[in-house]
């Protein structure tokens, strides 16, 4: 029998979209790994009525609640005696909680306020834990086989307390294997050419497959607890699509390069124009891109693509700054410049403005030059400006990896 | 009457924690402005029963329903039936979607895939909503006062979708007063030193002063309906803070940048190391940058340096890559070699490896040449990598907008 989690997170912030909830994400991910996932999360507001609303409808749906939020020292009176209402309990006064309290304002070297005694009351037979990184403990209430907890809203003390309490006593209620979680990255196919491809795919009941579509491409994720299934689809699944095949599970394109590089002793410097940087960036997100990436060229404009890359003005002024002749001049170019094995280029019209009939928005060349010979691009991308930079950047990274793989 | 707004964003990813609820931060935002905050939100599993339950109950206690997700051309996705089934309606097919369908893939020069038939099936009497960023469409759906609308997770379809569409919706359904929001960006402070500034400060009740700390920076966030009471808070901690204060709202480090180079009729080069490309990347997110904006040399080896910059190799030797001597060197070299007004470098040590007792990780040297003289700083940053990079590009960023205020 599945165990139904629910999540309620407590917080006006989250609604009002100041705060992403990471609190969420982070539970999720912790909860994945106990094999008791989440199967509903609740946002709401700081007001007693949501409060009690959510949690009878989720005490009533769920084998496991987990709340978060709504228990600060001035928070604590509505959201705690929502609680103890809700359980029929009345609100008793823990000494060793209020010494807690004290004995962290002491060691901060300041008396403790008065309003913090309210942190020290809690519903009669609840659970309470102390909370090594902040005033407001943790509680917990068993009842039927069934589990309530109650945590800060503060991510550090929500961490702290999940982890030193609430972890346990999950692992001891219910023995589940751990969601295991694999995820493989391709590109260069739409989704749903890519779910043609693997339309003969079987998947058993227990495995989930997701897509989750990024900017520009396709992760497919797999995940169950059967190790055993889970490696056959993913074996399955790598066999109907390899072409499209980039990499897995925490892999970038700029780490797969890397690793690529390094491994062929090559090195690699750009020449970037749309992007404005993005390329150099993503290529040094990856801690040890100096053992390989000699740098990038920003040619934001057509004067600083002839001086310092030795682009011809004849090209420029013929094809324009926007074409696979630029592309490949300038991937040359950085390649002497910069003396490296590998010179790559972008070049493009981000928008919102520089389209035209001939080359709309979007429009974007690419070149690759080595020792052994050039190759070169033109795509046309679809979006914003910025998810037009960011599939530019990633394509050529992309595009990158395939060109060494089949040539170098 | 308070109008009740739900958001159910559908999606496994969310409740596993490998993606982060962005999608209700944007709607969240979003609804504020229209004075419609959010009052509840739902994440719930890529499963007919789940849609089928959180709809039900959302369906029953809100006003308005917007559903985020499952509509994909893929398998899994299963919400479009379980919504006609919910409203009692048949399924339909549209014909003016499946040519829209039809036209996006003939721009990327690619053939339909069958699979996408899909896309143009809607419940009866539903408002379909083509999307110009993706293949599914947005559904709307009007009963008795009140709103449904379902959309696509993918957040450049949800967000195109929003803006193009549901927004004035709502806003013909429901005239409210919006939320008005006010930011004050500050820097080169601390969160408690900037809040003892503004301890003397009087907030009314009906406004809230919310502070945001930024990577490296602390926003201040003034929200609430009364148009002069907020403008009066405004108008008061710029008084008490205006040393710290660089920008209001949507203004970014870079867009504040270009405005003033562009009165002043300046141009810019930078030449980094550290950051990799991300200062160029920053000051390209602005469209227009180009009318100031020349290029980047991202000089991540020594020899690039020397080659493309004229650093000379003595100071690299005796003063190191990461220095102040170095830093003004870069930035008169990309001056004289982009042929521009202004230079600026950054050169710093990223980490996680690198450091030394001398230099620790995070330490970042700052060059910034005008035809007026030089400017230099050093200063260590804490953080991981990332954070590193990002404070790095911006404190040269927001330098430099000092430099030009105070000197050009």
């Amino acid at each position: 029998m599945d165990v139904k989690v629910s999540i309620i997170n407590i917080g006006n912030e989250l609604l009002l979209g100041q705060t992403v909830n990471t609190n969420l994400s982070w539970l999720g991910t912790e909860l994945a790994f106990l094999g008791l996932p989440a199967t509903k999360a609740v946002t709401i507001q700081d007001d007693p009525e949501a409060i009690r609303t959510a949690l009878s409808q989720e005490w009533q749906q769920s084998d496991v609640v987990i709340m978060t939020g709504g228990l600060g020292p001035t928070k604590d009176d509505i959201t705690k005696a929502v609680i103890a209402d809700f359980f029929g309990k009345e609100m008793e006064f823990r000494p060793e909680i209020w010494e807690k309290v004290q004995a962290m304002f002491a060691f901060r070297g300041m008396a403790t306020p008065e309003i913090n005694k309210s942190q020290a009351m809690v519903p009669g037979g609840f659970e309470a834990f102390a909370n090594a990184r902040g005033t407001a403990p943790g509680l917990c209430f068993k009842d039927n086989g069934k589990l309530f907890f109650a945590l800060p809203g503060v991510p550090v003390e929500m961490k702290y307390l999940f982890g030193e309490y609430i972890s346990d006593i999950l692992k001891k209620a219910f023995s589940r294997k751990p969601i295991i979680l694999k995820t493989i990255h391709t590109w260069n196919t739409s989704e749903s050419a890519l779910a043609e491809k693997l339309s003969e795919l079987r998947i058993p009941d227990e495995i989930k497959l997701a897509w989750l579509p990024q900017t520009g491409r396709v992760d497919l994720r797999i995940y169950g607890s059967n190790e055993w299934q889970i490696n056959e689809l993913h074996d399955n699944i790598q066999a109907l699509a390899s072409e499209y095949v980039w990499g897995y599970d925490g892999d970038t394109p700029a780490s797969v390069l890397q690793h690529l590089l390094l491994e062929k002793e090559l090195t690699l410097a750009a020449a970037e124009s749309c992007t404005g940087g993005l390329v150099g960036k993503l290529l040094t997100d990856v801690p040890g891109a100096s053992n390989y990436f000699a740098g990038s060229l920003v040619s934001y404009s057509n004067p600083l693509k002839q001086s310092m890359l030795g682009v011809k003005g004849e090209t420029l002024e013929k094809s324009g700054a926007v074409s696979i002749e630029t592309a490949l001049e300038m991937a040359e170019g950085i390649r002497k410049e910069a003396k490296v094995d590998i010179g790559i280029s972008v070049t493009g019209i981000a928008g919102p403005e520089g389209g035209s009939s001939e080359k709309p928005v979007g429009t974007v060349c690419f070149g690759i030059a080595s020792g052994k010979g050039t190759y070169s691009g033109k795509t046309v991308f679809t979006g914003d400006r910025n998810g037009i930079r960011t599939k530019a950047a990633e394509y050529l990274i992309l595009s990158t990896i395939e060109y060494i793989r089949r040539e170098l």
